[in-house]
């Protein structure tokens, strides 16, 4: 077992990594109390609306808090309860898209399923993910993730992946659509499905 | 009133057409007995899976027949029962799409909703509508219905609309994207919503 007080900030960093190599939803410690003061905690949004893939939403978020970082649903309308797609899990949304800007946040977190069709509808989720692009912030794409850097025009000359029903748009959107679990490009972490989800996970907590 | 045994076949179709000009879903005379021999009946492909728009199946499906026309479910399963995303409206697949191809039908009816997103995570749709715009057999696309095209490579050049979720998708094909309720171009008419039907469905009649 490690013990807590014998590690210093990178060896926290790099006992994260070997845990989360295992596929291992869950952390042996509470890291944020682990690593207080050691490292920067983050604040995190996470962009959703109804029909969400519950894993895509549910796994980081939970990865994220247990790291120590703080997450904040943004959506359309502001204490809006949205449901997952398969199982409804309800989210709440905290911040309406028209009271924030990515300016807000360190980092976004864009799960699947017909969340992304529904924000991409409406203009501000599109300036949302567009702020963070153009900042170079971290943004954590899985699954239909990807629809919304489409149409935020943030795709050209990156390599991305996303469901593969979207492939094809992907591609025309300007980026190299690479068939793998994840996909780190600059600050664009971007994965297929739900299955990738250990994967996506541990690449998107390396760059907070 | 319009007597059914003074028309001609050119004045049935002509009919047709202003009854249809005025957003009606019924026609005041059963057509296929009214214009027998008169006008070639169509064989159409309904393509389908679940979470398809009701209305972008039902509608035009129910018009086509009443005009004379014969529709066919075309979807993953045989015998398999989809359903739609609002109101649960059951369709069942008259025919598993690697039974068939595009030379089977006259013409293909592409309804919205998440229907199509499901059916290009597989081979099969897509080639089944490429088929159709090789061809150059009337393709009638509404809402997400462009999605299919997309992955079937089908609208460089060509100018079309869909809903305005996928509208970057659309011009990233290389599609001109105009907002408007009905386009045509060739063998291609598409729509943007539910609201477009009448107008979808008065242009698709027009192409059989």
């Amino acid at each position: 077992m490690i013990k807590a007080n014998f590690l210093s900030g990178t060896e926290v960093h790099r006992s994260r990594t070997a845990l989360w190599g295992t596929g291992t939803a869950l952390f042996p410690y509470p890291v944020q109390k682990l690593a207080k003061g050691r490292f920067k905690m983050a604040k995190i949004a996470v962009i959703l609306e109804d029909m969400f893939e519950d894993s895509e939403y549910t796994e980081p978020v939970k990865a994220f808090r247990e790291a120590g970082h703080e997450t904040v649903n943004v959506g359309l309308e502001e204490a809006k309860e949205v449901k997952g797609k398969k199982e409804g899990t309800p989210a709440t949304i905290d911040r309406a898209l028209g009271q924030v800007n990515s300016g807000d946040y360190d980092a976004l977190l864009i799960p699947g399923g017909y969340s992304p069709d529904k924000l991409r509808a409406h203009e501000s989720p599109i300036e949302f993910v567009k702020g963070f692009m153009d900042e170079g912030k971290p943004v954590f794409s899985i699954c239909h993730g990807a629809q919304l850097l489409i149409s935020a025009d943030a795709l050209k000359g990156k390599k991305a992946t996303g469901w593969k029903s979207i492939k094809q748009d992907i591609k025309n959107a300007g980026a190299e659509y690479l068939d793998r679990e994840v996909v780190e490009d600059g600050n664009l972490v971007s994965s297929r499905q739900p299955q990738d989800l250990p994967a996506f996970i541990k690449a998107s907590l390396s760059k907070l």
